[in-house]
């Protein structure tokens, strides 16, 4: 169990580390913030999100639990370089957005005194940085822990109880391979066709023109360029396969409306509207 | 101008005729409904939003103004079967959500001495019925009329009223040709992209690890069957286009994913983000 003498060192405070840092520190946890920028450290500071902070990696020798809220190639980098300064026996986690190539590059090189416990939780916006850090997005969201055979029961109860900390609504546990084979088609299936709808056409002069189901359908073509650039080269396969289906799926309702076979254009309606309708019962029972 | 002495009779007291029902009894004019259903009538009539009504379609008789809210095939039947009972010199309007096939099927038809001026109320809900009608959809929504160079003044302006005193968000014009290829990318698209994103796989299961970014993708999904296969149909041949440019899209980013091409796909990202932020500027002036 998490106590309030552990020390907890968030690296990153972007939006879900300074996201992290605001909703631990309410709760009366220490934490310890590390990151590169200045006026974000000042940030911190100044709304008491973080204890102390600086730009050094050495202020995680003293954190129990150390909390990567970093890009993917950032995460590896900053562990090859100074997993040195980690207390013995740290438990390591992150946010990373995608599982099974990140837990197998860090347990690759990482110390065997330490333990990484991967999670993820699944709240974001579509904007950055630490100014932005909104805890009321995790009421709404999973939070899913990835914990491999290596894994103890005691990394995964302190991730599980950083989550309910934070407030997360629904907290569930998932093997990494079937992590990323979920995101593929729930997030980054999702992201590549908001963001695919948004390029098909030049559509500056049709903002008179749309209703809220395109507002809707593109609101996540705002996104984070080089942070889902990593995701999605990290989870190439799956997220190719899913866009395969998808376009596969596409070409069935085309070639049923070419031939105009109303029977199986309905059936295709009956299909989406029952399967949506399940979502509908979900968000009720969990509201 | 319409004065509180035009009669307006609506046809189909569905979600959209209930609704246009209710905006415009509310604003006190005189209206007639017409409806195959008895408890639908009961219900307009219950809650005043009709003068009178009935299933009789001679009850059109006096009207000045006649706005069908039907499924487009059974308005083009009504107008065959019963346009005899037309008011001379009445205007006839609709909200069908495809203009060009729909304005050449009725004016082969409609009778010299009345005038038919084609509008699209671009409302609408994951329900249908007149309970579920609701003015405040209006508010938020674009109204788009439709003429073509046979139109008179006369009749796009009772039309721009209506619009008014339902307190559309946003009133335009635009010729039929380029209001299909517009609602062919910005609502029909986007729907197949619902139907077909909840379709390419089972997702039961996934109800617990899904965010909000799928939930906005495939609200839609939740789709009115026998209306859209007419809706679809009427439009193919845009919608088709509209379709094999977006999986185009599709298969370029997949390319680029493919051989790990980062600058490109950061490129994508910064186009759909620049593209989408003129979106928002949008909604914050016009709210």
């Amino acid at each position: 169990m998490i106590s309030r003498s552990t020390k907890i060192a968030i690296i990153g405070l972007g939006l879900i580390g300074g996201s992290y840092a605001k909703g631990l520190s309410k709760s009366n946890y220490n934490i310890i913030g590390i990151d590169i920028d200045e006026e974000t450290l000042k940030f911190a500071k100044d709304y008491k999100w973080i204890n102390e902070g600086g730009n050094n990696p050495e202020l995680v020798s003293d954190a129990d639990i150390v909390i990567f809220a970093l890009y993917p190639s950032d995460f590896i980098e900053w562990i090859k370089n100074n997993q040195k300064y980690f207390k013995k026996n740290a438990i390591i986690t992150d946010v990373t957005g995608v599982k099974e190539s990140i837990i197998s590059s860090i347990n690759e090189i990482l110390r065997d005194d330490v333990e990484f416990i991967a999670s993820h939780p699944m709240a974001g916006k579509e904007v950055s940085g630490i100014k932005y850090s909104d805890t009321s997005m995790f009421n709404v969201a999973n939070f899913i822990i990835v914990p491999t055979e290596k894994n103890t029961e005691k990394a995964i109860s302190t991730v599980k109880d950083i989550a309910e900390i934070l407030k997360f609504k629904n907290i569930v546990i998932l093997p990494p391979k079937e992590h990323d084979l979920i995101i593929g088609y729930v997030s980054q299936l999702t992201h590549v066709i908001a963001v695919s709808l948004m390029n098909c056409r030049d559509s500056d002069n049709l903002v008179n023109y749309t209703g809220d189901s395109f507002r809707d359908l593109t609101r996540i073509a705002k996104i984070n360029d080089k942070l889902w650039t990593e995701l999605f080269i990290l989870n190439k396969n799956n997220l190719i396969d899913e866009i395969d289906s998808f376009i596969q799926t596409l070409e069935h309702f085309k070639n049923a409306l070419n031939i105009e076979n109303k029977e199986e254009m309905k059936k295709l309606f009956n299909q989406s509207t029952e399967r949506r309708k399940r979502f509908d019962k979900n968000e009720t029972t969990s509201n």
